[in-house]
């Protein structure tokens, strides 16, 4: 824990002030979809990339406002932390703390859907094959880039196969700003992991899509990597 | 941590040996079960009580089997234990497990349905309303009590409400000879909690349904509660 610490220290001190004076809002972990008071839908993601994001953002002179879905991480010192359940507990919040807001980072593996309707009390089981309707959730990501004014969007895709082109469609179709796609097929990297390795997307100024590879490295240190980008790119 | 300890040590040591040569196969946590590679359905069991159970019955003298579903808990010193996550593993460790059990402790919130069908790609979001089929899990402790010879069958019973009367149908349903039901509307109590208020339901040497409160107190103490009344029971 003491060599934890440290490498911490190590790694964010003395970090360039490329946010200095800009305003995130980055959201993290999974949301919860209450099926009954006890059943719930979810999904792998352990938040350990959007907390590391966020510490990235404020070693680098950020003010940072974290919108967590329930995970068991500590929140890094010096960010604001907000926390939810749901995908639209988490919109709500979003949306209480964009006003002023520089740059936003959606990280948290939203549910894409919730049951059409959360019982109040407890399913009681009954032996036949069971139907769950279930409605969409709304796109944080997509709801945020949309607005006029809207911030500089990042976002990340999690994918199994045709990662990058997934990714780069979702970057058009949300109109993202910069997309980080990893492949979450491979158990090593990606979920509930500490290390990961990623392909940066992002529009530049003339409006065509680059790219570049993050290879694998730590959650901290890709979160670097990605504001080191986002940087250069900020109007 | 200290405290702790010597808490757990005070209360575990110098205990009767009512459970002397006996062998128990407990159950715990909740069950996750596979939408595709990142999504899952499941509950918001903890797996603390059947952590406590696995810990006060080897306190009492018992040879432990735990079969646990996704938990962040430690081991209680000298509990073997299994890991597994879905409804279907836990049936297959539970029955390579019972050759010589004693006492079975169905403690698990085991998922009631699963999707009928996990897909082995991240399903596509579609944007329309999605249906989701499910299909009912094996009954671990319905199927453990219905084997020849089984072993002395112990169940829980978290409800919203009618608490003890679906508590004591499910005892004659699945033919237990012990439930303990206890209300989890009361966010204080039940899960992902310390603390635990129960009702005892047992069937009697008469085959009459007796039942007794146990009021609050630490898991721990509820387990040791619930093994000393199943001593009294065991043939």
């Amino acid at each position: 824990q003491l060599r934890e610490a440290l490498v911490k220290v190590l790694t964010t001190a003395a970090q360039p002030q490329i946010l200095a004076g800009k305003q995130l809002v980055i959201t993290a972990g999974p949301t919860q979809e209450a099926i009954d008071p006890v059943r719930y839908l979810s999904n792998h993601s352990s938040g350990k990339m959007g907390f590391a994001l966020a510490q990235a953002a404020t070693a680098l002179g950020a003010q940072v406002t974290l919108v967590s879905g329930p995970t068991r991480l500590t929140t890094p010192v010096g960010v604001k932390r907000i926390d939810v359940t749901s995908a639209a507990e988490m919109l709500e919040a979003v949306q209480a703390a964009l006003p002023g807001c520089d740059i936003f980072v959606g990280c948290a593996a939203v549910a894409d859907y919730r049951p059409a309707q959360a019982a109040s009390a407890k399913m009681k089981k009954s032996g036949a094959t069971l139907t769950l309707e279930l409605t969409p959730n709304p796109d944080i990501l997509a709801t945020v880039a949309a607005q006029p004014n809207a911030p500089f969007c990042i976002g990340f895709a999690a994918e199994t196969h045709d990662v990058v082109s997934y990714a780069t469609g979702k970057l058009e179709r949300k109109k993202l700003n910069m997309i980080a796609a990893n492949d979450v097929s491979d158990p090593a990297l990606g979920f509930n992991t500490d290390d990961n390795a990623m392909t940066l997307i992002w529009r530049d100024a003339q409006n065509e899509i680059q790219q570049t590879e993050l290879p694998r490295a730590s959650k901290l240190e890709l979160a670097f990597a990605i504001f080191a980008r986002a940087a250069q790119l900020l109007p």
